[in-house]
């Protein structure tokens, strides 16, 4: 599967793409940063985002999105600024009908490093490790990008039964005919 | 001017079109609600509202886009929603070249009842007395897109003076020769 990791935010959105299954050793296709101008009207700021994910995903084709889930519970300011990147990332996403997985930062730590509380540099290293690069990406948004991709990939598998699950449960029931031999 | 005002919200974002200028009476064009089903996936939500308001931009050509500025004290998960809603009015407006003023709650409360902590029944009072409308819109986010574009239309002289005043001072000096007679 591959997937564009994005990490939202209004002055750099980190975005990388990542190919590959669980269990298997992974492949980053393409990593980098959509600037805007910090000092540009707010609106042009969101336009300027959507252009650059769509030419990320005119460019890599990925099947997944999965975009960084936004908290408020910190600098009340950024996080807004970071729920209206990610709003047009998922828009994106959404209407060339790419299913959107949200993932929150610490199940990306956990899911890379095994520790949800890690560091920015330990993401950093294991994501260099991981998909046999020469030197972590840079900025660290780049490298969250690319950590949330290798999260969804690894991830997919368990959340892909729930959805299973959770899809039968919410089905009628057709009663099944038991058959023996 | 005309303007379109957006009460953003992921389950209801409230849309109005008001024409008019400060000091003169005003007309209302449209007023509506652009609705998402809170069970779907965020990402379809986000492109059933950017439909919607594209609907809107096409059918009442505003000038004008006038959206409520999101803040993040007030409860957390519809705070997120809140912010990504707006995100999506201010991504279409933009991506049109339509300017797009931010308004808070309190500036627009002010602008039509003269109290900035006013109720929301006295804001729909308020705004179907200044609209000469029979009822008051309904529901209340419907009622607010129009105070917004209301609000918008009165302050606008006084923010284009501001704005003005901003390019001035940022603009390069130039002397002027003083001309005495």
């Amino acid at each position: 599967m591959r997937v564009l990791g994005v990490d939202p935010g209004l002055t750099r959105c980190g975005v990388g793409v990542v190919e590959g299954v669980a269990g298997r050793p992974l492949r980053m296709l393409g990593v980098g940063v959509v600037r805007t101008p910090s000092d540009a009207e707010l609106g042009e700021r969101l336009v300027a985002i959507e252009r650059g994910i769509e030419a990320w995903l005119d460019e890599y084709r990925p099947e997944f999105v999965a975009v960084e889930r936004v908290f408020s519970q910190h600098n009340v300011r950024t996080v807004m600024g970071t729920a209206q990147a990610s709003a047009v990332a998922m828009l994106c996403a959404a209407r060339r009908g790419l299913p959107v997985a949200l993932h929150t930062p610490s199940e990306v730590k956990a899911a890379v490093t095994g520790n949800g509380r890690a560091e920015k540099d330990q993401v950093g290293a294991m994501v260099t490790r991981l998909l046999r690069l020469d030197a972590p990406p840079k900025p660290a948004d780049a490298a969250d990008a690319l950590a949330l991709a290798i999260c969804h990939i690894w991830r997919a598998p368990a959340i892909n039964r729930l959805q299973q699950a959770h899809a039968a449960a919410r089905a009628p029931r057709i009663p099944v005919r038991k058959v023996t031999r």
